[in-house]
């Protein structure tokens, strides 16, 4: 609990001093005022977290989180559980989506394992820090102790910290976790107060009747549970998941750093909320790249006062609604830092 | 006039044979079925724009139209109508947003004057093909001749046929003229049969006052002119411009030669909608960028059956929206070129 700790006292409220000076360089920019509409309000924001007048994004990190669930025994995904370790070797060939779309964008992935229900096979390029081999089934009884959700957390942390060496100017998190669906949308509805079948979607694609077990199951998870809403480690701990855990400690640790995140889908916004009640400066720090077809994450969004950047019928996970927003983010610093002002230019202001 | 009738010959509906063995393919890439939702819309529209199974998009393109227009007299701007010139000056340097953006996604803009009011000086980088000194004031009669708005249409084409010999893979489409949100209203109403008033906005900004009397202009255009709401090169003659026109002209050649079309905002719109007027299979080759904050654009896209990729409050012009949408459309290929199968991947089926 002392890292979680050592976060919260760090992460600080973003410095809005900066503001004005950046507003009146937009508006000097070659353009009528206010005409790249949210690109001007990305690089303004980009300038508050970063405390840094013409920011750069070099080096961009996703970070995909793998993880089991135990409440996959119930039903619930249309996914046979061992896709999630066939999905991580996946990952580390660059055969994903995450991948492709990660290298398009000029952003490194670091795959880690936060609980998959095998051991793994070593490869350089993963990450274990398995918490535990899944976690246990939430209809039953809590999905994981306290004590691993403090560890899911803080593994993030250390994770975060261990690539921050390297560089990082932007963070993407992003996930991957057959059933993972299901504890994010039992956060989702605990901590922002919808009703459960308001938040619940299809995840990788269940009919009708999947989808009303879905449903039902985590009713009775929340019910046999009754993970408090104000308290982001409780909610974890009861109705979470390891990587959903491993993503709000990287959030805590982006935002202590003052380091812009980028949220993906339904899965890394359940983390996000975690983190935000650990931390309620957090969301802050963090930009929505994109609506996801899950149903319950545009509540989720808006609860965090976040409006996502693309709206492209997407629900992959993984992280690639935020290796293509980045594009979009890293475009507004490039109009902040390279168009000619009115002046240098020698055009005429409105 | 036959420039344009052998384009129309050529523009044929594409072809959709493929339509099956591109939604395999995406259906065997590793992850849920459809579950990168525009993306693989997009991929599957460029396999059949193109006839090509994996299509590449390496060269990008977006042409920059300028032009002046008569109209400003009447107030309806609220920028000095000199900035047209100041503006492609700042193009030719490389300090405006669309170089910025057009960088940033690696494509290459090229600058045409098709009318803007005054000489502009020589520039290798510069491309002029001069309609005429700006159009006239559209309130007092047409804003050009019949014959200059075949002429206007017919350079596009050679524009677009001249760069096409150096390499064109996806073509963008922008715009500048201080004053053109107005023709481009006009062509907006008679086109889609929506009112003036639904269809006007602010253009670069004008208060309450200036818009009020921007509709009754438009309404006056409209009403002095009679444009026919079916023929699209009267309508670009009555109430049209010459960067609208010329724009008119890419999109018609580019169709001819199976190239995606990105439109930009409202003014490119308006081009797209006199195109559509003179072929209507072009709209089959187009994507729609992004939904402008200009108030009309969405009415006009939705008549022409096109869904904004983007949303981000823009409304500048120059091709900007564009620029920032083709790298949407380049990840849908490499999503489509480099994902791995759940063969090749070895993850197991849904």
């Amino acid at each position: 609990m002392e890292l979680i700790n050592e976060m919260i006292k760090k992460i600080k409220r973003p410095d809005y001093t900066l503001e004005k000076e950046v507003q009146d360089r937009l508006d000097n920019l070659t353009k009528p005022k206010a005409s790249l509409g949210r690109l001007e309000e990305i690089a303004k924001k980009l300038v508050i977290i970063t405390g840094n007048l013409r920011p750069k994004l070099k080096d961009k990190v996703i970070f995909t989180m793998a993880a089991d669930h135990g409440v996959v025994e119930e039903g619930v995904s249309a996914f046979p559980k061992e896709v999630t370790s066939q999905m991580v070797y996946n990952f580390l060939r660059g055969g994903a989506g995450i991948n492709v779309l990660a290298k398009h964008v000029g952003a490194r992935v670091v795959v880690v394992d936060m609980g998959v229900a095998v051991d793994l096979k070593k490869d350089p390029k993963l990450i274990i820090k398995k918490i535990g081999y899944g976690t246990k089934n939430m209809t039953k009884g809590p999905a994981m102790s306290k004590k691993q959700a403090i560890s899911s957390i803080e593994v993030g942390i250390e994770v975060f910290e261990e690539e921050y060496k390297k560089g990082i100017d932007i963070v993407g998190i992003g996930d991957m976790g057959i059933g993972n669906t299901t504890p994010s949308a039992a956060i989702g509805s605990v901590i922002t107060g919808k009703s459960v079948e308001e938040i619940t979607g299809r995840g990788t694609g269940i009919d009708d009747i999947r989808l009303s077990k879905k449903i039902e199951v985590i009713k009775r998870a929340i019910e046999i549970n009754s993970p408090l809403a104000n308290d982001g480690l409780d909610v974890l701990a009861k109705v979470g998941g390891f990587e959903i855990g491993g993503l709000a400690g990287v959030i805590l640790a982006a935002a202590a750093r003052r380091i812009p995140i980028v949220i993906d889908g339904f899965i890394t916004t359940a983390s996000a909320l975690i983190a935000y009640k650990i931390r309620p400066e957090v969301k802050e720090f963090m930009f929505s790249s994109h609506c996801s077809e899950e149903k319950g994450h545009r509540f989720m969004l808006s609860y965090l006062g976040l409006r996502p950047l693309l709206d492209l019928d997407m629900r992959l996970g993984e992280g690639t609604g935020a290796a293509l927003a980045m594009n979009i983010i890293e475009a507004s610093i490039k109009i902040l830092n390279e168009m000619a002002t009115f002046e240098s230019a020698g055009v005429s202001k409105g």
